[in-house]
């Protein structure tokens, strides 16, 4: 019997026992953003690392000015290539608690009507359960084999649902033992139940404040109207003219680093059988609004985009009110593909913006990010490892997926530590995670811990 | 010794029995606003049509679903056309009272250090002391002659400050009754201290809120980035076509009435001296922002205007949130001016913004005000008339001006009694009105009962 085929009997085997580690876990209140569960926090860390070193990857809590980071290291003189696994043991607040059908941190299985399992506490999907499916995969290597397949390092972070405060300064602090060959990060989805994905696109973002100033103060629009500068009118224009009629952005040099996606890829995903209409309808519209002759997985996770997050100026409340207003103010964000120049953008939007700028107006920006896309070259042997074991594991071939959003982590492991990024996840859809009985489900746990064990298999090849 | 001199003598020798009066009616606290006054409202309306009556202008106190009418007449039978004095008693709250130096209600006369004096109290200007200009002129007449010399009626509203919402209703019970031939309204301001003016020009105004609507719920732009139709954009696209470059308003039809000046009105306001950096300077402006070719005096009385008095979208607070919302919208007024036809305008204005609203996205209009503008034919015989009685009395020709506001009273007595307004009144920029420390000007008050007893003098020839 070949070592993964023991180490994957050994999982099955094993599920009950992993399912109640991961009960423990969920037990504890780690919710980073409140101060009064700081403690919960550093349990959650403490539990981590001496569960991973218990089964033989030597952790340790590193404090932060925020909450602790969990680091560890099974990098005993292996070959092959060294890979650092991420995740967070940090959960969201669960307010509004009387959503719930019971209480958050009192997990516990749910059977539906289909006989499908599902473990329902917060933190069950995002990012407890899926974290475990590494650690567990990781047990049943070290149960079975007295070692992992290729040098591993962990990194569990405690700050990832409140804006990860302290993870810039501990990357650099910690660089030097952080950087390896590559990370795997589980805390994405799946296609759909059963079709494996792996997020190799993640899409960057400016984020910029625009005010705009004009008389300084409100004005009566009877006694000023017709002569003094309206803001809401200087704004509008400018946003008006950020695209042109087919939907394109007007910044200059915007384009620049955007690539197509190589036809394979395309095609795979029209064979995927996104539902356009549904996942449109399900929000009320009707037609993809974005660049005309692209479907709506190529604009969310392929192109780029400019929204207008926010705008405001002048009286909108109740009523009437006749006034010009002094100021006039925008959120506008834009999200980034392949090799778009964060920097060059802002600096590119903030020229576009001035110039467009009348006498007697005053613009002042605030920037609120600047952050590169991630893309993990199609090319990568890492991806083609990856692909390879989870298509194994569920019969399917797994996806080539992308996220309209942005997982942070992705892009300072690029910038910071040089390190492209494998993100697994079995996360699905309706998982609710943020809202109240967020779920995870068991099949998910299952195959996603079979998933990992075949990953490292692969990836030690 | 001609009649209107003896009036004018009397004038004089009684003006500090008419500043008493004019203090007995500036200790009521007619605050139509707040329910808790209305029984001072009510005093101040008996006040009034007990003076008006002890002078021979018979008057009552007319009940409306609000606070009363005082409506009088002294038309027995005298040549001459019938006028209709119109004027308000009510006030505007005091609030904040700390920002005034003394007691709102405690009227007191102020002496600057250049031995100006002022009246000081809450409707010291607004619009006790004006309409007492009025009633003091009107007591000297018959004190005098034993007749006005022409046949009067007059209304005082108890509403104006409130929004007048029964006077609709009032005007149209009494119709017959209150049509006369023209109306004389005290209500408005001098060109400066020594220059009388009469307000011949008041613009309309169209004021709607537009709500656009996408998707049915806010989206995060992670998700639906690229895809999904921002009301945002849809909403700052329509605002910005309203406009052409030269800031002419692109709503078709929206020109149609609207007339150039008379020639010899234009130079009279270039003679005016009227300073635009130091109006605009005021408000942190150095330059005129509306149509181009026309001085500011042109662009706030003559010409019509489309102003955004409001904009909102989305993420308005502190930091940022990559929403797609839901809903945009905005609260757009037009003021309007000569014979535009504020009905057509909305109607325009809606299918213009209609025909701009793409697939996936619904449009909701509300109308908040539906005006003309007032008038007052540059030919009129009692323009001419009032003119030369303020001419007379100040020693410098009266100018003739716009408000680039409403008074809504002139458009009520035009639209639904057939009859234009004679706008005089002798409030100054610097009165604070609506504020705190309220002031009329001893030397408006004095030259002002005056001046209307010249005005009817003028109008009975």
């Amino acid at each position: 019997m070949a070592t993964i085929d023991r180490v994957l009997q050994r999982i099955d085997d094993g599920l009950e026992d992993s399912l109640s580690r991961l009960f423990d876990l969920l037990r504890i209140r780690s919710i980073s953003t409140d101060p009064a569960f700081a403690g919960d926090c550093r349990n959650a860390a403490e539990w981590l690392a001496g569960e991973l070193s218990g089964i033989g990857i030597p952790s340790e809590v590193r404090n932060t000015t925020g909450h602790p980071m969990v680091v560890g290291h099974a990098a005993n003189g292996q070959a092959g290539p060294h890979a650092l696994f991420y995740g967070h043991y940090d959960v969201q607040p669960v307010d509004p608690l009387d959503l719930w059908d019971a209480d958050p941190f009192d997990p516990r299985i749910v059977t539906r009507d289909d006989g499908s399992r599902m473990i329902v506490a917060r933190g069950a999907c995002d990012d407890k359960g899926q974290l475990m499916t590494f650690v567990e995969a990781a047990r049943a290597w070290m149960a079975e084999n007295g070692a992992l397949p290729l040098p591993i390092s962990v990194l569990i972070e405690g700050e990832e649902e409140s804006g990860s405060p302290s993870l810039e300064a501990f990357l650099t602090d910690n660089r030097e033992e952080l950087s390896v060959d590559f990370a795997l990060i589980c805390d994405t989805g799946m296609w759909d139940r059963n079709t494996p994905a792996i997020t190799t696109m993640l899409r960057g973002m400016v984020s910029e404040e625009i005010v705009i100033t004009a008389a300084d103060k409100d004005l009566h629009s009877g006694l000023f109207g017709g002569a003094a500068r309206n803001p809401n009118r200087v704004l509008a224009r400018i946003i008006a003219d950020l695209h042109d009629a087919d939907g394109r952005i007007m910044v200059p040099g915007f384009y620049d680093g955007v690539a197509e996606m190589p036809a394979d890829i395309t095609a795979m995903w029209s064979e995927l059988g996104f539902d356009e209409k549904a996942f449109l309808g399900g929000v009320g519209l009707s037609e993809p609004a974005g660049e005309a002759g692209r479907s709506v997985l190529e604009q969310i996770w392929t192109r780029p985009t400019c929204d207008v997050n926010g705008m405001s100026g002048g009286y909108t409340g109740e009523g009437f009110k006749t006034v010009i207003p002094s100021q006039a103010s925008a959120k506008i964000s834009f999200r980034l593909v392949g090799e778009q120049d964060p920097v060059a953008i802002r600096d590119s939007f903030r020229d576009f913006v001035s110039a467009r700028v009348p006498a007697d107006c005053a613009v002042a920006f605030t920037g609120f990010g600047c952050n590169p896309a991630v893309q993990l070259p199609m090319d990568s042997d890492t991806l083609r490892k990856g692909r390879a074991a989870l298509t194994d594991e569920w019969g399917r071939p797994a996806a080539i997926i992308g996220i309209g959003g942005s997982i942070p982590i992705a892009g300072d492991f690029k910038t910071m530590l040089g390190m492209d990024s494998l993100m697994i996840g079995f996360g699905l859809d309706d998982d609710q995670i943020h809202s109240p009985n967020e779920k995870y489900d068991l099949q998910s746990f299952h195959k996603g811990i079979r998933s990992w064990a075949r990953v490292l298999d692969q990836l030690a090849r």
